[in-house]
């Protein structure tokens, strides 16, 4: 199946969904973002037309994927022509019937992964959830989402934001974890380097066994010379606060367990 | 470098500890721990003895590594015997001093990773911190160090209780935050296998980029919307205030870098 491909976004998602499927053989027909330039940026990669005009986006194309903030996403589906071809979006979320008011065929892709400019993807271990308005819409976004993915899953938009919330904790909240940890030992002068193989070895550990039976550190045992130690070493309050409210977290999940 | 070498203690890092010294060609000669069984489960392994008197603990070994709870270190010393070697604890959060009273050579030997019992460890790339009380001793144990590990630190007391600290953030609490998204997911019959990819990359991630660059998600750009949206799905408050308290963070730390 070779589709043409419309783009409504430019981001780190849509830049890495449109590599991934033009690897997979499709056309990225067009590009539009708001701002021209970045439209531009895009589709230069595959040598598509590209408009900062929603009047202007082709109304023949196979997938028009929508990949723009939250908050933009209802706005742009008001103004958008009316096409062929189904229309999906790729956030984790937003309810699929943000496109009830307008589209025919329509639905969600969303790719579980945490996407940034600098470094290349691998899609095809990536859960990609799609949702589509008809099961004729579904089965073509399974097989759109299977020429990408080996990990294809069909997932309705009550349990995908639930899924984007997890994710929030294991991604997100983990990195900033890892940035209150650089700036606790780069204020003492010792390289965020020495935490890496720590940070590689506790994730790897939850690929084995469940992240519950993998708990260690003081909170666990609720050492409370050693937290307490801790918690007097930390000159900001704030991240004072979030010691305290994850060890105390850690100690009641470990207690729940016993 | 052959050692003889006694374990005081028999947990988790006291048995990766003496496979790796016991690899590097060093012999495990007694195991003390207050449960015999747990002192004759580790000692078995090297045909070493054991025991759970302290007064039986053999007075002539090379070095003798404490690795038992941080509480229970300072009563185990003042009832060491009198012995020839040296005497290292592994623990994050004790000063070197705790030795002071009893010790003559003394000092740290400090391996920075997350030990299980079921998984095993490749000490070659784990961080190990070194302190002695002179600098005799302080060679002899970065020579011991350097026997398992490539990557062997001189680090005062006073510095690395700040590393430990950055480590209980960047493992203890990041372990906690992927047994929160198992906790939302699994309540929606999501498999926590969803989310691994995603944990993968998280940590692969900051292997290459500063975690300060590598943030992303909604709390970064204060997206009120799904911020609004994720408080409302998260049932226990507990869990509700650490989604505040790190989404707070993330964009405090996010406004400070502009």
């Amino acid at each position: 199946m070779s589709l043409s491909i419309i783009f409504i976004g430019s981001g780190n998602v849509a830049t890495h969904l449109a590599q991934a499927l033009h690897g997979a053989g499709n056309r990225i027909a067009q590009v539009y973002s708001r701002t021209l330039k970045n439209a531009k940026a895009l589709a230069d990669k595959f040598s598509a037309a590209y408009t900062d005009n929603i009047g202007e986006i082709d109304r023949t194309a196979d997938l028009y994927l929508f990949s723009v903030k939250d908050d933009v996403l209802p706005d742009i589906v008001v103004q958008m022509p009316r096409t062929s071809g189904v229309w999906v979006h790729t956030a984790g979320s937003v309810p699929m019937d943000v496109f009830a008011p307008r589209g025919r065929n329509y639905g969600v892709l969303y790719p579980l992964q945490t996407f940034s400019k600098e470094r290349s993807i691998n899609f095809s271990e990536i859960p990609v959830c799609v949702e589509g308005n008809d099961s004729e819409t579904e089965k073509f976004l399974r097989t759109v989402a299977s020429g990408i993915s080996g990990n294809v899953n069909v997932l309705p938009s009550e349990k995908r934001k639930y899924l984007h919330l997890g994710a929030v904790f294991a991604c997100n909240f983990t990195n900033h974890l890892y940035a209150l940890a650089a700036e606790i030992v780069e204020n003492q002068q010792i390289p965020f380097d020495m935490l890496k193989p720590l940070i590689a070895e506790t994730a790897a550990k939850v690929m084995e066994i469940s992240p519950q039976a993998a708990q260690t550190g003081p909170a666990v045992r609720f050492d409370e010379t050693v937290m307490r130690k801790h918690t007097e070493l930390i000159g900001n309050e704030k991240t004072k606060n979030i010691y305290s409210v994850l060890s105390e977290s850690i100690y009641r999940t470990a207690k729940k367990m016993q």
